[in-house]
């Protein structure tokens, strides 16, 4: 039957995926910066590989004929064959010249970015962005015709599959009212605290890390914990890679990066292993993705019951620290600052960020707003925001690497994300009434027992955000839980 | 032209192999356990996606419309075109079906040979080693037939194009005749040593390592040097990867270990970069490479100029030690000893080792010899060569990787390696006067840019080693230089 050559086809695009997954890992972690071009054509050449795969003739017949004997299917199994479809289309929309061109132009583009960020060099960068520009909308505005969509909305739709902009507009405006006035509020009433600061062996470091994520969960039978300059969360389900960065003076924030890197992990581990190669046993959707390394970041870790469950592991390889006092701790994971940077951010101001890249995405690949414009412009954007003047081009436009990496469309998950998050929090709470208790003790399986079956073993086989939101928390995504939250949290 | 759509298959084909030898690197230095059978699958993809592109029928017509236009090729063109034929003809002679049932017969017993090999454990190996050999006999006669050579020679034309048995039986005859009474001369007439043991830091070793062979030439900046069981040099031109094994107790042979793999890199790293991702800019013939290493660790390391340049920063590192004397630190670097271990011998009995291994290739290929005569011949044969009976599997049969793998054919190349690095030696002491001294000070340059120049540099433009033999140093591979070098350097 058509569709189980499909499942073949696609069980072959994973495998070398997967093997894409490591080099990529290979390149941020370990690899030496002489190797960089002929990694990017390394990488790229396999892109080839798997997108002449999926854009082969026969994918597409094949999916036709198994779309007219779909009722031969069970429900997992349309579903794949709805990713199938939808990946298909991305795929086939667009010649393999101008996917290759793209790809070229993304790591020529990121690898300049990465000096001229250093060196404030918009006018160097320029060059290289607009190349990415130009052809991500050549991409965009192709997928446009094919999907009746937007040229913005096609690209959502990689990221957060059926994400529409008329949706996300309605989300966003609301936060971008309630938001600015709450975060005042909320950094003119926060009591002080002393940052974590001091001298924290790396090496010291390492080992707590380790254990923490252990701990909570995190299987190092099937997994590593390394460092890079971004910190990520990479790898394969039996073989998930988390980096991080250290710094000898401080390491709470790096901690918490490497919880929230550990809610990704967990969310790959949780995975229906019998779906590992097709579409519907994994993620794609990164709302759905970071609404678990979101979860356990803000909602379980950011918590006074972690802080007890914290404390005494730090104190055992760092000593007694006053510190480490809890009001501290919880004082210095909670505070609420405006700044440039977006993964400085806390929970509160974070969608602030968002939403202006946001509103630049649009009007760069729908309304073609140029390079030269963009500065001005996210400068402007941020002071109605904010409230502040952005100092220099790398506290502004060029502090991301998603735009020099051709990644339009990806910002939103971020503050979806952190909606669904709370959704679940909200949701979790009623059914197992004692959470807050077994975090406080490290008994973190309960929650993840939930999570896995509500959410992680469901693999994408609901097909959207909204609807695995509806079927775990009740509802579609919406600010409602997010700004009780906040609110519970940050004005009681 | 046809010529330059084949260039760019080969292109294809060596981009997606260099992803290959990195996640090779990958799985023998990083990867946690966990994710074994996972990695098998997607290397095994990525390996079914290159032979697909290379048995594409399509590949063989455009070998012969080249060919018909060979005159308009230049001499680089017209070698890497048969180069790319004999790839193609040993890629294409075997059904696909074949293929993976080798490969994933390799893969079992290489697996259960390493538990196997522990436990001593012959009779649970057998069956896994029977299955290789039975499916690379059948590998062997089909290649037979449509190369025009027996069986043996069609495995040996994989690793040292050309090399056929004929000419091995007379230079292994020649070795066997004149090694083991000049072993047993020389065992009986050296000087004791003190071995080079104590307690050496693990982390100053890695600093020390990373300084010798940087010295040397090692370009860190395209290139790493990590940990793995087996010491090995992987990765690819651009990122060459070499690792070792560390030992607190002992640096000294680990050392060694590292320029030995240090002159592979430095082979790769020579290599011309314009035909990178052509055959003709690779080497893939195994005596080639092994001629490097060998010229590196035997010829110009396991020396008194060495010694007297590695001495001052042993000490740098270690601190004044009476072992590091420089006699001391010679005679253990030179010391000959018969032992049943291969990757342990001396390059003196190293060849024995080869010839055993070789004649009973010839016999399983060849003969037919089965799994279970092949302990008893192996253990007779060793008798002859070293006097000495095996005590069991683990020191005898079972101690190497290459026939649980179904490397047949690889061996001689170990041996003709170090016949040609004693040709390379003499003819570049005569291109080099005063190479002594140079190597003393640590000016390793002159000999890299005369290896560049008259080896590396050629890729397999000249198609055989014997080709490059001749070109470097005037003549054909022959056990000559080999032993007037073993007789100057152990027995003055």
């Amino acid at each position: 039957m058509e569709y189980f050559t499909l499942e073949k086809i696609f069980s072959r695009i994973s495998k070398l995926s997967e093997v894409s997954a490591i080099i990529g890992w290979d390149s941020a972690t370990t690899m030496p910066d002489g190797a960089a071009q002929a990694r990017a054509e390394q990488i790229s050449e396999l892109g080839i590989v798997i997108h002449e795969i999926i854009t082969d003739k026969k994918v597409g017949e094949l999916i036709k004929a198994a779309k007219d004997k779909q009722d031969l299917l069970n429900s997992w199994q349309i579903a794949n064959l709805k990713l199938i479809e939808n990946r298909y289309i991305h795929s086939n929309a667009v010649p393999a010249e101008l996917v290759e061109k793209l790809s070229l132009a993304c790591s020529e583009s990121e690898f300049f970015w990465r000096t001229a960020k250093r060196n404030n060099d918009y006018a160097g960068f320029k060059p290289y962005f607009s190349k990415v520009i130009e052809l991500s909308k050549q991409v965009a505005d192709i997928k446009s015709d094919i999907l009746s969509l937007s040229p913005y909305d096609t690209m959502l739709d990689m990221y957060d599959m059926g994400r529409t902009s008329a949706e996300l507009d309605i989300i966003f405006a609301d936060l971008e009212d309630f938001l600015p006035s709450f975060t005042n509020e909320v950094i003119d009433n926060q009591k002080p605290f002393s940052a974590v600061k001091g001298d924290f062996p790396i090496e010291i470091q390492k080992q707590l890390f380790h254990d923490v994520i252990e701990k909570i969960g995190f299987d190092f039978k099937k997994g590593r914990l390394d460092e890079s300059s971004h910190p990520f969360c990479g790898g394969v389900p039996s073989d998930i890679r988390i980096t991080t960065r250290y710094k000898q003076d401080e390491f709470a924030s790096a901690l918490m990066g490497v919880i929230h890197e550990t809610g990704h992990a967990m969310y790959e581990a949780g995975l229906p292993e019998e779906y590992r190669y097709q579409p519907v046993g994994q993620c794609n959707n990164m709302t759905m993705h970071e609404s678990q390394s979101l979860f356990l970041e803000m909602q379980i870790s950011r918590t006074t019951e972690f802080i007890k469950f914290l404390k005494p592991i730090l104190e055992k390889y760092f000593g007694n620290n006053p510190l480490f006092e809890e009001s501290n701790l919880y004082r210095s994971y909670t505070a609420v600052e405006k700044g440039f940077i977006r993964v400085d951010a806390d929970e509160v101001t974070y969608p602030l960020h968002i939403i202006l890249r946001y509103k630049l995405e649009k009007m760069i690949i729908n309304e073609g707003v140029s390079v030269d414009e963009l500065p001005e412009i996210w400068n402007e954007e941020f002071k109605k925001l904010f409230g502040m003047e952005v100092p220099d081009y790398s506290k502004g436009i060029m502090q991301d690497i998603h735009w020099p990496d051709g990644a339009f469309g990806y910002f939103p998950s971020y503050t979806m994300g952190a909606l669904l998050a709370a959704q679940l929090k909200s949701k979790i709470t009623k059914d197992i009434p004692n959470l807050t208790s077994q975090i406080e003790s490290g008994n973190f399986k309960p929650m993840f027992e939930w999570l896995r079956k509500n959410f992680h073993a469901k693999g994408s086989s609901l097909l959207s955000s909204d609807a695995i939101a509806i079927s775990s928390t009740g509802y579609k995504i919406s600010t409602d839980a997010f700004k009780e939250y906040l609110t519970s949290k940050y004005k009681s």
